[in-house]
């Protein structure tokens, strides 16, 4: 295994000190270093709140600053923020109109964001939104439903455009849970990931075969395939996606072709050229789109196609003023 | 190897449509397809063109926007565009004012350019800026002189905001020439790159070495040395820039610390502390930062340190409107 780092313990808190150096014209530590905040809070604004285990980089520190977060909380790799973490995540960022926390679907999020905003129920007014984008896990059918992989930062793009426009804790909260059945994704791996304590790969894949359907903490997905061409590869992952989410002939989206960890963004053009061609056969339209590497598992190849189906209102919010580390444009 | 690619063939031209596609907002490919353009052109304002071969996406076609390039050509991977495209590319972009070329210090590329620059001569004003910032190819001493890596996109973004304020063709080409020798690099990687043609390696390490003062077209580098914690790498790397670039104390610099492809982002501000940390200790003043996947060699495990010595003048010209797919601030 070689990472750039220097060890498997300090890998997370190096990282995490070279972002917000780099970074520091949109962001702080937080007090005790329980959270990254907005440099600039805005009174009287909903706080939007998010966080997860380390590994995921740039999400979701990067999602913090003007249009988007106000804090996020990075916990250990694959691990998700203690509940002291994100309490002080809260007691940083609400500045008066309450806290909206944007939660991925995973037991040890919900759980440790559930017993924070439990815990300071008394002083703090907190609602939250699941974010369950991952078509793979509900197939898998373990009862879980689905996780929270790459569509992530759709709602969180939204969300928080909204909250910065003024939107109250409800109404964040009813659009929240609008946009969840609307985002739909799924991945596929060309490598297993290294975890740095363990120095293994979560999984192994031969030079011939890929693994569809993982999500975003090496876990192995639902079948593993001979690997084949782009078309093919993005055709399966374009269909099961298209097959699980109700569009309206004409029905308008943003297309967003994400990089796991290890591909390059020659690649990822290939696979976004692929899935436009499939998605618009398919009757939707690109309105908005989206290439990069933003939602990671660690040093992972791989990649993940979102489909998200957006209204007028949606899609200018999507478009209105952000600036945080990994998304700007409009300030 | 495992690429998300159709064929070879076709990788380029799948890879580059995808671009246009996902950010037809920018850019439109001139006509032909000889180049890729800004959708809109300034009447009046120096043309700012630059191109090379395909494999170091998001360079150039990522740098085509307000503020930074007005054309880039893309030729085959690791090979220069020919004559013919760059013509193109003068034809598209040239309202008027000239152009200025901005290209990489390697033979192929140099020759093309200036073959396209004669043929033109007779109609189109043209002045050229070679970018020659890899310490290591000079320490090679094989008498080409440095090649130009990560260190471009530093010369195209200054240049290109000079340009969008008005400055004129003899200017920029002096203000591109004093940019030169304040802007170095040097690269390492863990891994050689995988070219789609060949399906090989152009160098194989161990899992235990690493390559350092590699350049971005596959090269191996000037020494094979056994892997080590990310501070004894960049030591490395910054020592070697430090020692070849003539600093005043308390000169100001851009950091910018660049992945190769294959490299996460987690990694990427791992070495981005470490880099900071050593740069500082050396007196120096880091007044912007960027770290991200900009420079690329094909699906290279590594990584780049560049550091720019620039006046306030030049720090104002970068903090100054741009809007590309892969650079954006400001507008």
């Amino acid at each position: 295994m070689k990472k750039f780092m220097n060890t498997a313990d300090t890998m997370v808190t190096e990282s995490v000190e070279g972002f917000v150096r780099a970074h520091a014209e949109f962001v702080v530590f937080g007090a005790e270093r329980k959270c990254i905040r907005r440099r600039h809070l805005t009174p009287g604004k909903v706080a939007v709140i998010s966080g997860g285990g380390a590994g995921h980089e740039p999400m979701h520190i990067g999602f913090v600053g003007r249009g988007m977060l106000d804090a996020a909380c990075v916990g250990h790799i694959f691990t998700s923020p203690t509940p002291s973490q994100i309490i002080g995540a809260i007691e940083e960022a609400d500045t008066g109109a309450g806290c909206l926390l944007v939660v991925k679907n995973y037991d040890g999020d919900v759980m440790n964001f559930e017993m924070a905003a439990e815990m300071v129920a008394a002083r703090h007014r907190i609602e939250m939104v699941i974010v369950s984008d991952d078509i793979e896990t509900a197939r898998v059918g373990d009862g879980r439903g689905r996780r929270g992989v790459a569509g992530t930062l759709v709602v969180e793009r939204i969300l928080g455009a909204a909250a910065e426009q003024g939107m109250s804790l409800d109404r964040l909260k009813s659009l929240g849970e609008g946009l969840s059945p609307k985002i739909r994704s799924m991945g596929v791996a060309l490598t297993g990931v290294t975890v740095p304590h363990t120095q293994r790969t979560t999984f192994s894949l031969s030079a011939t075969e890929m693994e569809m359907g993982v999500g975003i903490h090496g876990e192995p997905g639902h079948s593993r395939k001979p690997f084949s061409a782009a078309d093919t590869i993005v055709r399966y992952l374009c269909e099961a996606i298209a097959g699980d989410i109700a569009s309206q002939p004409n029905a308008k989206a943003l297309l967003f072709v994400n990089g796991l960890g290890g591909t390059p963004p020659a690649e990822l053009y290939v696979a976004y050229d692929a899935a436009r061609r499939f998605i618009e056969n398919g009757g939707i339209q690109i309105e908005r789109s989206l290439v990069g590497t933003y939602v990671t598992s660690l040093d992972m190849q791989g990649l993940s196609v979102t489909l998200a189906l957006l209204s007028d209102e949606e899609l200018a919010l999507w478009d209105s003023p952000v600036a945080t580390a990994a998304l700007r444009w409009g300030c």
